[in-house]
């Protein structure tokens, strides 16, 4: 097969033919697929079911000298905290446990900096002119969206294979109204990029103009390998604390994709001061997480060990998929040149980018034939990919077979939609 | 016994005498008891622990359609909706079900008012220069931190024992920078009041110069009676609808006290213009609440009646510590007329209100004695009881046994910081 950008008009005419025809008769069987969010599968989720009967009796409930059934421990069942710290490489001082969402505490640290300001703020954030936040890009919407929704300025920052862009970030980090950035270091949504060491570095050595710069650092993805070993990563507030930026970064992650994605436990960690500034905020807030869900946490997993046991039980179910989505683009589009993408080790997402301008269309056509994508845009600020050509794949939740021809489906809509530009 | 107020000062410091001695002996026991927080004790925890086992199969997590293991369904599971819909009288439409904290849900429509504007707000409250809200006192120190950790000006109004004073409360809703009050409208914390339907009437037919001003309808103990039969109660939805305030109101209720404090459900009620409104700005910062804990709730309580006949169960464990305190009371106080104190029927608390003067006091010997109560004070905004006279008694979670301990100390400490005020 020759690349489409070889071909001359007679050739392209021919192959957009032969495509609408396969297209044509995908679109007949009358499919509905999904593929837009990063969900586990139904049979990840029956298989870490055993969480839901872990804890049974009154006398269990009595953890740590707590009971957890009752209300306090702000900060999280100390058993819960060690968990977390030993997966995170921290400090159990360091971790918040929380509810069933990190999204939640992420937000809930941005709306307190913009009501009540972080530690280091002069004022809250709702008081400045102005707030600029940096989103690395292609980058999880759902970050940006935070950000967004208080009336921040979203800067794009551009992806590299090594992480965000880091002679720009610390170019307008020197912008005392640039108040933080998005990051998700480790198999990065949507790109599955690990950050190098180098670009970690120097995020944990960024001498911001504004005092109350904030590393929001997701680390949604730190021990979700479908392929090969546990990587093991740095631990974000010991680099921070060495170049002298103790309090600059706020850590989150959770077991959305450890045990279930509706019912898991999150972690907020930070240095001790941060942690001491934000629960005396968040204790105006609630009495206590629930403590309950964090004790079976505790019991299902036990440890680090445990944990990377499981996801290594959870990879077997992902690495098929992933494999039939990189197998199929390498033998339906590589060939054809209008489409890279990373190859992940880890995560929930291929990130694929097309020849610019095809993303929307190529997307409109999947929708058109049964297949919903996440959104062309969405992994961009305010939803506007400036080249309009990254599409997020996320094939974790369909079985292998409907994956299949949701892939087919994808390919081949890409294709016309190339095929279109090009013809022109 | 004569009262204290007609004892000469001979009489008086005989009986300080007495009051020491006993006070001295009781003190030496070197009791740890605590009296500070409304929380339901071990037997009633033990009595519900049932709810940790009720869902135990993958097959079991499919409810309404829906996979409660995975992401999504961000008003929460439409069962667990129906179940607060029919224990508070609105429609499921009109609730929003979270996680373990109605607080929490609470403090989310505060925030979004400071950050985003509630839905008839012409600007966000951060950006107005002067926010005032009211609180009836004694009340709930929780509440009124809330308001106060985001700068509003406290405006204390007093509580009768029909509910707040509503003759206040229409004149000071003229002022626009009121902007709401908070309500515990059945079994008030801590008076045990129930609101009479006069007050409820009253307070859903406001007219405030606010467009914004917000009813916060803080449910708390709806179905809470520990005494004689469920008293109903009216939809407050429907009263501020019909008054033609169908947007004023926002009803908080949760399990805490019906099942597990720290690992129950709350809701948010509200009309269904508010649900649109508030769920597209909650949307952004979470994508949904623990649904795998609602569906628990859901199986294990059924429906109101289900939920009602478990009240009576733990109505039997409440009722005979509130004796103890009423009855205590009664006898050790009465008749010396340094206190008066509602006789509540359901909720979690006594309030007492001694002479002005010695509740501060009253406590700091409660204190050395070995016995922790609520700090006085806490009832009122800002912590400051203007007449130092208000104690908030939560008898619930310790044992009869402790509980009859605790109040003979706290009596006698009545006693001698009545004493020591009268003889000056």
């Amino acid at each position: 097969m020759l690349k489409y950008q070889e071909l001359d008009r007679t050739a392209l005419l021919k192959e957009q033919e032969q495509c609408r025809n396969q297209y044509e008769k995908l679109k007949a069987r009358g499919l509905k697929l999904d593929m837009s969010r990063g969900k586990p599968g139904k049979k990840q989720l029956d298989m870490v079911s055993d969480i839901l009967t872990v804890l049974s009796t009154p006398e269990e409930c009595i953890a740590d000298g707590i009971d957890v059934r009752s209300y306090g421990t702000l900060s999280g069942l100390p058993s819960a905290k060690a968990l977390f710290a030993e997966i995170l490489g921290c400090r159990p001082e360091e971790c918040m446990v929380g509810g069933n969402a990190s999204l939640n505490l992420m937000y809930d640290t941005i709306s307190k900096a913009y009501t009540h300001g972080l530690l280091h703020s002069e004022k809250p954030w709702a008081r400045l002119d102005k707030v600029k936040f940096l989103c690395p890009a292609p980058g999880y919407d759902r970050h940006f969206r935070i950000t967004e929704s208080f009336g921040a300025e979203l800067i794009t920052v551009e992806m590299t294979p090594d992480g965000p862009d880091m002679d720009r970030v610390e170019e307008l980090v020197k912008d005392p109204a640039v108040k933080g950035i998005w990051c998700v270091p480790k198999y990065s949504n949507p790109d599955g990029i690990v950050y190098s060491d180098e670009t970690i570095r120097r995020l944990a050595g960024l001498k911001p103009a504004a005092s109350d710069f904030v590393l929001m650092w997701d680390n949604a993805y730190c021990i979700h390998e479908f392929e090969g070993d546990f990587v093991p990563f740095p631990d974000i507030l010991t680099l921070c604390r060495e170049a002298g930026n103790p309090d600059m970064v706020f850590e989150y992650a959770s077991t959305s994709k450890v045990t279930f994605p509706g019912g898991g436990i999150s972690v907020m960690a930070a240095s001790e001061a941060n942690q001491k500034y934000m629960q005396k905020l968040t204790g105006v807030q609630i009495i206590g997480f629930d403590k309950v869900n964090q004790l079976r946490h505790v019991m299902y997993l036990k440890d680090k060990a445990g944990t990377l046991a499981l996801m290594k039980r959870h990879a077997a179910f992902l690495a098929p998929k992933f494999h039939m989505v990189l197998d199929t683009l390498e033998k339906e589009i590589a060939p054809l040149g209008i489409a890279e993408w990373q190859k992940p080790k880890g995560g929930y997402f291929v990130s694929v980018n097309t020849m610019d301008g095809i993303a929307k269309r190529t997307l409109a056509l999947c929708k058109e034939a049964g297949v919903v994508m996440t959104p062309a845009g969405a992994t961009f600020p305010y939803g506007v990919d400036p080249r309009d050509r990254n599409i997020r794949v996320a094939p974790t939740m369909p079985p292998v077979e409907e994956l299949e021809q949701a892939m087919a489906i994808f390919c081949v809509s890409m294709r016309l939609a190339a095929l279109e530009k090009l013809l022109g």
